[in-house]
């Protein structure tokens, strides 16, 4: 099932607006790219409603969000459900400061979203109303492991079923749910978490798989997480002695631009529950 | 003839003012270090044209404008041309949008351009006031080939012509013209669109060859092209089964930092018309 | 003692917000996690505040500083203050505007900082409250060298003692002082100037020194620069005919993953005056 939802991507070719942050924007469109996927930037209000509208899906990414550009994430997001294209929200720090906090809720409740993806202490801060995210990463307190895997699901469902949107958790598994089914996916590397910028990618690459799937949104999310997962490890198997986080960037993008169908295909290890 | 326009670049290090898009900025500074260039940003109203006079030469790339960033556009172009600077435009996504159209052809109408680079799309939206461009690609129905070539030419030449300035359309083939004589250029390689930034990055090293040869804009302008596209080439053959569009992208740039001025000549392969 | 400065980056793996330029800030957010801390940008002023306070330390850029963003520097600066946290400014250009050079000089009085770290022009501009700095690189005038060295390190101290604030000057020497003692250190490799960012990087790097050591702020700064100076002996070593300014950027940063609190005590290469 992957293998042909990979191939959509690279035979549309779909163009995803992306409201991100400046940090990891260049990884962002170059993951787009190497996916097959085409990236285009826009945050000017006026601009960016227009962008929207020529494009196939939308990413909307908090991370260094400002007075400027939040009112043009919820205007582009309105003007992408008009359209019915896809909507990605990346809640990054969701739960670090009241404005993101805010903002996150906010677009919860004006836009509607085909898929929400961050890390637990993100979603925890979602489905709660507040939260005590460190920073933009999970609290060390919130990590998904074996040992509360279950619990974690069991709250992802529900929160997905509750807001009517899929929902993916990173870490080192993955959970992506509609509410009624569950992907728990186990590729990837805990080498990831030390580039700036995974998860950006990944929602950039969620956009691109989901609007190129759009009658499949739970499969292509899961599928976007298997792909990036699955890149993560065939790059680390090309890491020499002198290569660190940097190299790594460089090689987990160059693999998702070789990755075939067929490799994702074969290489996605997951469980659906 | 390009060996000397090289040389110059390498032995002038032209400081370039860039007013430039968020996405693919750190590419365009080390573009423009890797050819000899000394790159310098500054998108504030006041910062921007005193940091302008400072420099040899401008680009202005519209690719993440907003209300903020298009005034300082005008306003440091302004200054430029008072001082005599070279100044370049990148109308990136130029038909895409009212902004975007509309902030190029202000441009163009208040600031005088030495030189234009932009995909065919942007380029006839520049020319005929409006336009249909598909993001930041050039339309399928766009494209330069080999059939079209002499259209294309035709259209660039009046352009340049109509407007005195120099035309850069860059695509599988190249031109470069001022209306009187037109350089077409079959250097670089179509896996460069797979990477983000490489326009960008043609329009920062054109601002540095064009300010270290503002004698011989017409031939600066082509010998950047050429230049780009040769390392596009010399890059393409470092690459292994392995690599993708992330490490293609530290290649070209590190081809540029290697490239002499004599592999230049040798290297560039073009016609003038 | 620097194996055991740096060991405490490793163990306490510091937060820090960086309000800095979107031309390197991906580069300093890998950089950051490459040396064992952990990044976060906010430049909202809203957001910054509350940022700022749940992170350990702060560094101040101004590489790309706006009307919007520097009442941020003040205000996160100020709150970084209250709470005792680290601070590290990064006067990028200071002297090459007056925007620059009055927000460089408005910071110093109203914002405590721990350590000050730009080349010798612009820390003349800041000492002296005016400037003629080219661009964002020291003026050929300035360049620290065997000759002027002693001139230099009296300068740096001085200016540390009247500022009660460690400064560190780099250049082909680098000196670090808090008016007592300097670091005179001979780490590093010219070619380093040919990447963008380098000293933005060393910047949030002293940060994490500085946070992770806030008993030793003077030897966790200089141990900063030698770690920086060493990485890119390192990355050099690695550097082939094909690589350049792109590659060796990432080699840099991989070497900073890669080097461990013992090689650093090992091949740190300085003298205490």
């Amino acid at each position: 099932m992957f293998e042909q939802i990979f191939e959509n991507v690279r035979q549309k070719s779909p163009l995803i607006h992306n409201i991100t942050n400046y940090v990891t924007v260049n990884d962002c469109a170059n993951m787009l790219l190497a996916c097959g996927g085409s990236p285009i930037m826009a945050d000017d209000l006026e601009d960016a409603v227009e962008i929207t509208a020529i494009c196939g899906g939308l990413n909307i990414n908090i991370g260094t969000l400002n007075q400027r550009t939040v009112p043009v994430m919820f205007a582009a997001g309105k003007r992408a459900n008009e359209l019915g294209h896809p909507v990605v929200l990346d809640p990054v720090g969701a739960g670090a400061s009241r404005l993101r906090t805010d903002t996150a809720l906010g677009l919860l409740e004006k836009v509607r979203f085909s898929v929400i993806r961050g890390n637990i202490s993100e979603m925890k801060t979602l489905a709660l109303g507040s939260g005590t995210t460190k920073g933009v990463d999970a609290d060390g307190a919130d990590r998904v492991t074996e040992d509360n895997l279950e619990e974690v699901i069991w709250f992802a469902e529900n929160f997905a079923k509750k807001i009517g949107t899929v929902i993916t958790i990173t870490g080192a598994i993955d959970i992506v749910t509609d509410g009624e089914r569950a992907f728990c996916i186990r590729n990837g590397r805990p080498e990831m978490s030390s580039i700036t910028g995974t998860g950006c990618q990944l929602s950039a690459l969620t956009a691109a798989f989901v609007t190129a799937n759009p009658e499949r949104v739970l499969e292509a999310a899961a599928a976007a997480v298997c792909a990036m997962g699955l890149c993560g490890e065939i790059a680390y198997r090309r890491m020499t002695d002198l290569d660190g986080n940097s190299s790594y960037r460089n090689y987990i993008i160059d693999a998702m631009y070789r990755l075939t169908p067929a490799e994702l295909e074969k290489g996605a290890n997951y469980e659906v529950r």
